[in-house]
């Protein structure tokens, strides 16, 4: 069991207000929405971190694709609600990486979700795994200074 | 104003399920579902009509894009509920084209929503509408002998 | 033929991101996902106008369906883009009332797509249409001078 | 590690055919929409065993919300792709039980993902953690004989 992280376990945060069309007929956040809140969250992490490309998302032939999404809901939230999703890169392998996400109600500090995402790089082409460089590296390093590299 | 249109006025039928992320907090299917089930039937629609391409949509060349969406909401739709959707080809001009749609209740035969959708052939490169073949239009009056060409 | 509204024709603007998931395959938003911006632009009209309830949506018993949506779209809109979103209530009738939309591309200017929209107010309990109050009237007039009184 | 399962490993199926809009714009079917096939797949499997109430989902006052998603990724899907989605109930315990899932391209037998979700039976009025009934258990283990049970 892992234990469960907290806001200031992280430097970047992102805020979302959850919409109309997002919330299921029980009143609630739907389900699968976290995952793109989790994704928004991601690419903002992205361009704060300086490794957007600078024509947009997969302009410089770099792919990234999802191996694993996992979230634990630990609250509920409602429509209008302002959410506060952190997010950071946990760790970094030889073509992979992982992030850690947590999702916390704005007003009331209350924990909705938590999830762990870990993204594989893959060549545009055959679309297989491909080593990161060490320029990708050298950046998370850079903003997120408690990444784990775990090459081989 | 127009008259509504009946299921008889239609030859191609496509039936869908409304989903649970489907249905709003008012316990109703979302008004921007309708659309999603109007492109899937479309999709069908085109199928049956000998028009997908045999490698995919937009794989041979010719791509498609919305030029307007009009839906006329008549009653509601709730999870589980079996829709009935039919779509036909109402008219044909240089480069566009026009459908009306229409979903009814499987159950209850109660007209949920109509609809008429626009959509323009376009170039692949420059985005510019582009005028459809004679090949598209025979396929068309084929399927849909109702079909009103309009062209100049 | 309706002229196309401009900026200049709207008081109220709110601004939002095209998500990663809200594109499709030809790499632009796709056209259902205006509706859900056009509906996240409206409660926030109804905010700014005061007409809100106070526990949120629908918490006052006054509960509102779209009867028609209409959609022209006259250019794309790509992932990462900013869109402003326009949006009034141009006319008010005794139990329905209708909005002009309008969506540019914050950078350039361009316009995305405009639209209209219908609601009319229905009972909780017999979902059936619902004399507007004065006091909705007159909120809307005081927030927005320009619109049209077609009561009966 | 878990192994992976197999469709052999289980009894229901549900198929499910990618839709334009669940594309996105790599092209391949966008990853939170798994979720939703996933659900859409249990609401089938709840009916197939006799647990959905007759007059609609938690209209017995029966409510369940989802307490964990995890959903690893193997292989990718497309456009108008037909999927078979498999699930099974492999555990209950008090208030919780939990779902495996896998999808399999139909036409290919290739993995697409597999997936746990962990459901939690909430008082509808507290929406705090609610013993599963004997009734249900009966109804799981009848139509899941491999079901284990976990209760204290």
């Amino acid at each position: 069991m892992n234990e469960i992280l907290s806001p200031k376990d992280f430097k970047h945060k992102y805020s979302v207000t959850v919409r109309f069309h997002e919330v299921d007929m029980l009143g609630v956040c739907y389900n699968a929405v976290y995952i793109n809140f989790f994704e928004t969250a991601r690419l903002e992490y992205i361009k704060a971190a300086g490794l957007m490309p600078s024509r947009g998302l997969f302009s410089d032939g770099n792919i990234f694709f999802i191996v694993k999404n996992e979230i634990n809901y630990r609250g509920y939230a409602y429509h209008d609600d302002i959410l506060d999703v952190y997010s950071k890169i946990s760790y970094i392998k030889n073509s992979s990486f992982g992030y850690d996400h947590l999702i916390v109600n704005q007003k009331s500090g209350n924990i909705i979700v938590d999830g762990k995402v870990v993204i594989v790089h893959v060549d545009s082409n055959t679309r297989k795994a491909k080593r990161l460089s060490e320029k990708f590296i050298e950046k998370v390093k850079a903003f997120e200074p408690s990444v784990k590299i775990l090459r081989e």
